[in-house]
């Protein structure tokens, strides 16, 4: 899946947040922007995740999208290993379905910024990992501007009386 | 304060939002990046909102800043309008202390992200753009690196007894 | 189902929220009000949401229902640009089932008001709609006092000892 | 104030919310609108609250603004004795800062509606209740479309850098 | 199942509600306590609610139990229009799990109590009535100290290793 | 203050609570009703308490009202080891202004029933206990419907225009 | 199962809790700690519960974990009447989702603390027990620590490329 | 004020956390257990923070408490890398008031527990701690008994009459 070397990181707190998270590979794939991804718990793994935090810029990474649950340090801990832009993902699947995460991720102290989005928005973290990417790729930039005039004419198309 | 051209929009809802929002100017012009800052409610002027969203990537902005409070629409629209990656800053000036402006801004649907960041974060909206930015400009990824030691040796310092 | 012209739009943020805003056509269709239904998304379609919403009155359209869910802006962008009244309808198909649409849709800025209902309601919008059309429609509100009193009547009817 | 005969009524629960609840009426006179307030509890003076709802249409009132608190059931009640549009405002004086109010007003039964504006949110009652009169008010409505022209042109104006 | 006249007035705001509110009747059958039910919604039959609330004494009654869900105004309407006690049961079948309810319940203003118990807690506002009742009932508060220490005694049985 | 013995029994979980709680004393006193007031709290005096429920009964108390902030365990902890009516009055002093102690007070699970009134409602907790004691004291039932008819008087001369 | 004696009491409120109390027994076991489990309601059974608390500490026990849903009293009551560590595990089975459980066992007043852990976190409930524990028995102590070892290792076995 | 060495570590986010985790040292000094205070932010010094948490066992450290305010991940990070037992203090001050800051804390996965008090309830952090080194050192847990009793006594006296 990756040729070059891989642009994104997304990284999940645990294997079985890969059926939400999944949803970023898919767009990224679409996209053709190469990304890995990787399983690493901020609580059952710190020192690898700080590693891999420390580690990502030099290996190539840009941009690196975590995704975890509950009380979801995940994002913030490697947010506070690395200055490259890191998008966090808030994931529902616990009894208070996701306001736990979401609390988790974006109420960062200043200085060290998520980039969060919607519980459970994995597709939206790609999205806007490839925005960020676009900033210094004119194809990617005109990939998604054109997806952006397809949106708008799906929506045109779409707009029909449905009753 | 703008030299060559802003990269950088600061845009809010209403002028009573500057109180919040001069932290993302500070920390912009702390690291020496050209910045504008707009008022434009989504609300009161949605078709301007538009048209400074529609026009930003031409006239050379890279990231746009949007910070707004109660139902917090504003990154939302511009997000809408835009391909540039786009941060929102819930501000929490309302009975409810932005709980509705945080889900109004992050709660995005998918295709149409925004970065938000924490209730009232401004200067993490700057952090955030500047990481972005740093990704095609050196010498700012330099001093981002540069700023994480000195972090780090305040932190050293400040880590003292306190008692 | 339009004979004259619609007099209500109701307008969706996306196709799959069809199966609780048909609750507001049904409605209107007891009533005998002309309404018309499109998918537009605020985020994905922008413009001609906008476009949609500064057409309305010309077009001959009273009120319009606007639903959607998570951050839902459908019915504050289209208030932005029109003077008729608009309803908003939070829908809840979300992980935070319906709390953000419900402040994303109700916590208006000043000037720019929506009309909010209660969270997947969309009957409730209808009849809300009616109630704004009956002022200058005698025999519509002449229907919906004869309904308040088949209400009244049926009421009447259940109230009979359940055990 | 009042010249023909009041258009819209403007109730509350109690005088102490009338601090909150005279922006309705400020918009109102702005706009050349005659309205009446009222205090009238629905707990402590149901038989009266519902009295003035069955009689607000002979009367020739158009539109009931009605303000409330806490477990906030004025709306509800007005509505439930009249086919009149009934607007509801959610008033923040709790210790639970209108959240109460807020769902107390906005999650009406379905065939009741409340037409729910933003918490503490008077102003907006009285820009929705000219929206619904203007819809045969010709020179209102002009009077509406200019004031967005005016929103326009000073937004226009704001629109400079703050910084 | 009424011997004398009933003693306790279930009331709930749709037939739906049945199925949380029989757990009141199953618990005052098991008392002896002769009770009725009724189906009487604040906001589709306000007057019948306020004639059943205003002739409850009057018919016998000592103690109203009234269910609803959503914008619950049933059991302060109720409490407005009596000077017997009524107990609320906050229902939880809207989107928002019945936080709506229990706010609408049990924040009422100084003046106008309800008694409100847990959300869906139909069983307890039963056993409340019967508390209340037992003050002029000594056999009924014999019958609820002996349940007591039966519960007494089926906890001291129960509390055994379950591992 | 107590003429024959208490009928009421006012049990705070601290003495700072008393500046709510001291609103239950002042309606009773109106009201003519001979109470105590008790300091107790249920973390710190957990014997003394239990005793203070187990010998309430006996001592020729009807009624138990209890106030307590944060996990406010007091009501139910007495609820627990009387038959009597417990009233519970969830106090606001905290960083989650009360909404910790609503539930706390609130959410008690079946058999064992709290009466909880509003968010610092101690004044109501005094009306709903002057509601039950009224079912067998003549007097004071025509005291309340008194009441109830001032207030209606009251609001019927407060309902003036007010603007 | 209990060896020498039991170190660690589990307690719940009702056999029902059990499906997830029961997550704290396998850890322990796993472990080699001696425990017992119980089940006793604070408000069902308040004196065995007293009783329970005021007794461990001379039978033997070290540490109690209370695991109870709703208006959870059960950690607070036991941590009233002993001065043993007690660690609280708010159940999610009402319609709140354990919510109510979580602010009614953390929210403890200043003197009587409970550890609180996760909505619904038995297990960990036992992971603190046993670092509490480790502290004076120096073989557990070891075991915590190959432990994390062997979860650093499972976890650097799990981090590969999941696509 | 550390004689021997430190016993438990009262660690905090940022100085502004100090006045009110200085409510942790009071208790401890009052107690006679020999602590030490660290400022050292999970996010802005991580590495150190891990360093902390690494060597406080070898140090001596029996308990670690941590103190931190919004997306609080202190408490977390630490627990991940020691087997002390690690008690989480929320603080409130933020936007969102400590909800934040309680859920960050609190929804720690399974394996890593945080033992969690109420919103700033630093000192009750202390108390856990004392309760925990009291199982291992007799004349603490003389001094946590004598204080029940002292608390019991105190509760005596204040339980008088307060009106």
């Amino acid at each position: 899946m990756v040729e070059a070397g891989p642009l994104v990181g997304i990284v999940m707190g645990s294997k079985s947040d890969f059926k939400v998270m999944e949803g970023a590979g898919q767009v990224l794939s679409e996209l053709g922007i190469p990304f890995e991804t990787r399983v690493s718990s901020a609580h059952r793994a710190p020192a690898r995740t700080l590693d891999y935090a420390r580690g990502a810029e030099a290996r190539g990474l840009k941009v690196i999208i975590a995704g975890a649950g509950m009380a979801a340090h995940l994002a913030g801990v490697i947010a506070s290993s690395t200055v490259l832009p890191v998008i966090g993902v808030p994931l529902s699947g616990s009894a208070l379905r996701g306001v736990d995460a979401l609390l988790s991720t974006v109420q960062m102290p200043s200085g060290v910024p998520v980039a969060t989005v919607a519980v459970d928005g994995a597709k939206n973290a790609a999205w806007l990992a490839a925005s960020i990417l676009a900033l210094s790729d004119a194809p990617l930039a005109d990939a998604l501007r054109s997806r952006r005039e397809d949106m708008a004419r799906a929506a045109e198309e779409a707009d029909k009386p449905v009753l």
